[in-house]
């Protein structure tokens, strides 16, 4: 399986989709060859700051784009003594790290205009919504250009998992699901143990040093069996919970039935939280994602023209000459330089004219993009944390909007609250796609009262942002497969004449933001290097 | 085993320490008894906003100490009507809910003055620290007296677990030892239930369930072993982090044998991070935990009397009166009320003169204390997140310091930092209060050198509590056994006369703020009952 579903792993649901849908056509057999190949590849490379030595020599670098892989182009060429121009389609700095907050407008392909009415401090991320810790590049830049970073709640032992066809379709809380699913497995293996069954794989040594993890491991009893009380109540929960004075005492609660857990499915929750990319630490930028690009505006912001909309790319061996449209006035300009380092993504890109070889031509048209979709509903209160007691994290369904993800900020709050009704992709991503805003909202809403039943008494409004109708990407990340990765990456990375490819398409952390920023720098020490050479 | 160590085990280190004694003296297999035992009766059975109902016919009460058991009692008797005045020793509300920042000054038993150094913004929590999601009393007060919450990392991937006896003394990162070990268990356990071992246990139809889980679950390749690799290192992390452009590809990393693991013991650190009272999501107050008591004071720091050292406490059949000492002035005076709560810890409260039944004299005194000690460090710069990457989260070690905790807020903060370089107790608990505060950060700043070389270079000074030598409450929180509770539990809990005790040390919560409240609002119930009846 190709490492291109690593990449919308990092976004959470599509890569769920995608083994979904794998699972159900192919097996559960080849779902699980797929995740193995899913579990590659997402810690950064980045070295520390950037530094490009030795002067500029009078170059000059165009850059196409204003995310975080061209902005950091932009600063740090910039820095090392490069003349820079950035070119940016939208009004904003900071591309799909991008936040819908009350009154955000945006209009996407087909005609549909929505206006966010989330009460002030309500926020969703339509775009990348979290920072893991290995994401080095991104957070050396946060901590330089102070964005303020908060923990991410990625795991929440309180949460739901819930599938539609197992427990009467009745959401049942991640803890109970782990700690019985951790308390079966110790039981079994040290059952095979005690029976001698791995005598052949394990020394007595290590056998017994392997029972004793299990029973701390699997909370098993004295007699390491996974079973009501207080040993596997101390993981799962209890049914009447502890307190002080006369009225103190807990009492057990009982585990979910091995055949039952097993044929839920549900398990498949916990290898989810353990990827290297849901790993904690994970940040969030306080205020929402697009603080990352006004980070990047404050520091580099005087290098960019906005609403410049690029429509031809031409190179001779002199340099770089790339037409634009202003969208405001509709003037049609042109812009010169020696360089050219283009990040607009492979979709549009391939729709612009432009004089580059035949490997890099078919390099950007061979990389499909996701068709991710996020939902945010607003509700009168925060009904998940006063009724459901779940602060932060994910809830995961079977359900086409196959995450709820509850807000990592302003816990305990009064007042309206904003929730994530809907991260998906694949087929649902699609449905959700061709549908209008008004019927996204509907759907989800439809789904994930089967979670929270409040939903329907509480609702206020939506809003919604189906990638492939977003006109500026046409799609959320670039997916590559391992075929598409063997023929393809190598030549959309090199540099063609006098012009570079960069962003998250042009990395492995597809749909990731440390993609496009590693991406850059890679992309920028390459450029420096043959500057220095000629 | 005794649901006292359950108590400590809310505190972390305490019960890791005492575990270790018992591993040591009793062997891995009382060990495991032990903590099958420990892992009881965490969550709170808060039943949501306290209401006294039906007036408090004139009835006076007197409360004992400035804590959260204390608080809640004064806010809540004093919002159902009842007269309330509380006395406390201290100058501060807020009793163990503490915080060591800059200025403060205390001096412990044995004349040593403290004053803490730390820069603006740095701090320690040197009594309760963390605030899990079901410790619904605690965070129904937070919400409603406006102490703000954020989360505390109880789990980093990326920190230390370290054995001095292990891999040669080197620490090792979480992420290794937790994804080998669930890869390893994964793999023996797909090897069983493949060759039959299991096929009493397990039906055919839950074993091929099984096996899909355990691939998932253990990150195994497709002959569902465990190896280097892009499935194992999607958990435990890459030789060469992936990135972008043509230095993109990753190279995945060598997991630790199997025999090593498993003698290293390092396995012990993922059964900590299971339990009840760790569970993500885990909180503290922004700028700790001192929050709780200042909010306290907003909202009945009118009801308190400060300075105020009780010296007696006598009822008869018409009420309590207390005798108590200012220590600004001297004065010894009176105080009078129809009943009294009294919080005061045990190893002071027996002290006291009071007339009270032996059966509640007894159980005063037959709770001892725990001998925790908390370090904290503060160093030129946060070189865990500068150098080591750690943003957060918690390093273990078989070093008397026991752990290292990293500070929960201001990541990414330029400046000094501190951290938790010490929270330990049993035996090393001892050995640090017998030390002066001199001694005690020296040693622990050895011990932590030995995980963090940069401390020598960085530090820059340190404070520390003991909690044996605090005066007003000789012990951090009371221990119970089995024996115990079942002797003096109840008794303790029980109105004498006009007299009932409240606090951490009445209730199954030991050492928890939880304990505190829910004790306190099992006691306001059952005195309103009373009144209500008289």
């Amino acid at each position: 399986m190709s490492d291109s579903i690593v990449d919308s792993a990092g976004q959470g649901m599509s890569k769920r989709e995608l083994l979904a849908m794998i699972g159900k056509t192919a097996g559960a057999s080849a779902m699980y060859m797929a995740m193995a190949g899913m579990e590659q590849a997402q810690a950064s490379n980045f070295k520390g700051p950037v530094k490009l030595e030795g002067g500029a020599k009078g170059a000059s670098v165009l850059i196409l784009g204003a995310g975080v892989a061209g902005m950091t182009s932009a600063l740090e060429l910039s820095k090392a003594g490069y003349k820079v121009q950035v070119l940016e389609y939208q009004d904003r700095i900071g591309g799909r790290s991008w936040t819908l907050s009350g009154g955000t407008t945006y209009t996407e392909l087909g005609g549909a205009t929505q206006t966010c009415q989330f009460a002030p401090g309500n926020y969703i991320n339509p775009g990348p919504w979290r920072i893991p810790w290995h994401h080095h590049g991104l957070i050396h830049y946060c901590h330089e250009l102070g964005v303020e970073l908060e923990p991410f709640m990625q795991v929440n032992y309180n949460a739901y998992v819930h599938n539609t066809k197992a427990f009467g379709g009745k959401p049942q809380r991640f803890r109970h699901v782990q700690a019985d699913y951790f308390g079966y497995v110790s039981e079994l293996l040290s059952k095979s143990v005690k029976q001698g069954a791995l005598n052949d794989a394990v020394t007595k040594e290590d056998a017994e040093m392997l029972l004793e993890s299990l029973r701390g491991f699997g909370a098993l009893d004295r007699n390491m069996r996974y079973v009501k009380g207080m040993p596997s109540s101390g993981r799962r929960g209890y049914d009447k919970e502890p307190g002080g004075g006369l009225s103190a005492v807990p009492e057990p609660s009982d585990p979910i039935a091995f055949s039952e857990l097993m044929q839920s499915g549900l398990w498949r929750s916990i290898a989810g939280n353990l990827q290297w990319d849901h790993e904690f630490t994970i940040f969030q930028p306080v205020g929402g994602m697009i603080q990352v690009g006004k980070a990047f505006e404050r520091a580099a912001g005087h290098l960019v023209r906005k609403n410049s909309k690029v429509t031809s790319i031409q190179q001779n061996e002199k340099g770089v000459v790339v037409t634009y449209k202003d969208t405001k006035t509709g003037e049609v300009m042109k812009a010169a330089a020696d360089y050219c380092i283009c990040t607009i993504p492979l979709p549009i890109l391939a729709q612009i004219d432009m004089n580059v070889g035949g490997e890099l031509a078919s390099a950007i048209r061979a990389v499909p993009y996701s068709t991710s979709v996020k939902v945010g509903l607003e509700f009168k209160r925060r009904f998940w944390e006063q009724d459901d007691k779940i602060y932060g994290g994910i809830t995961y369904t079977d359900l086409p909007n196959s995450q709820i993800s509850y807000p990592s900020s302003r816990y305990g709050a009064k007042g309206p609250g904003v929730l994530l009704g809907c991260y998906t992709g694949g087929a649902a991503g699609y449905e959700l796609t061709a549908s209008t805003p008004e019927e996204r909202v509907a759907k989800v809403l439809e789904w994930g009262s089967q979670i929270h039943p409040q939903y329907k008494d509480e609702f206020m409004n939506g809003s919604s942002v189906a990638w492939h109708r977003i006109p500026w990407t046409l799609g959320c990340f670039g997916t590559w497969t391992e075929q598409t990765r063997a023929d393809h990456y190598k030549n959309l990375c090199q540099m063609d004449g006098r012009i570079m490819l960069a962003g998250e398409h042009a990395s492995y952390y597809g749909g990731w933001q440390e993609g496009g920023i590693t991406s850059a720098i890679d992309t920028i020490t390459r450029l420096h290097q043959r500057v220095m050479a000629g």
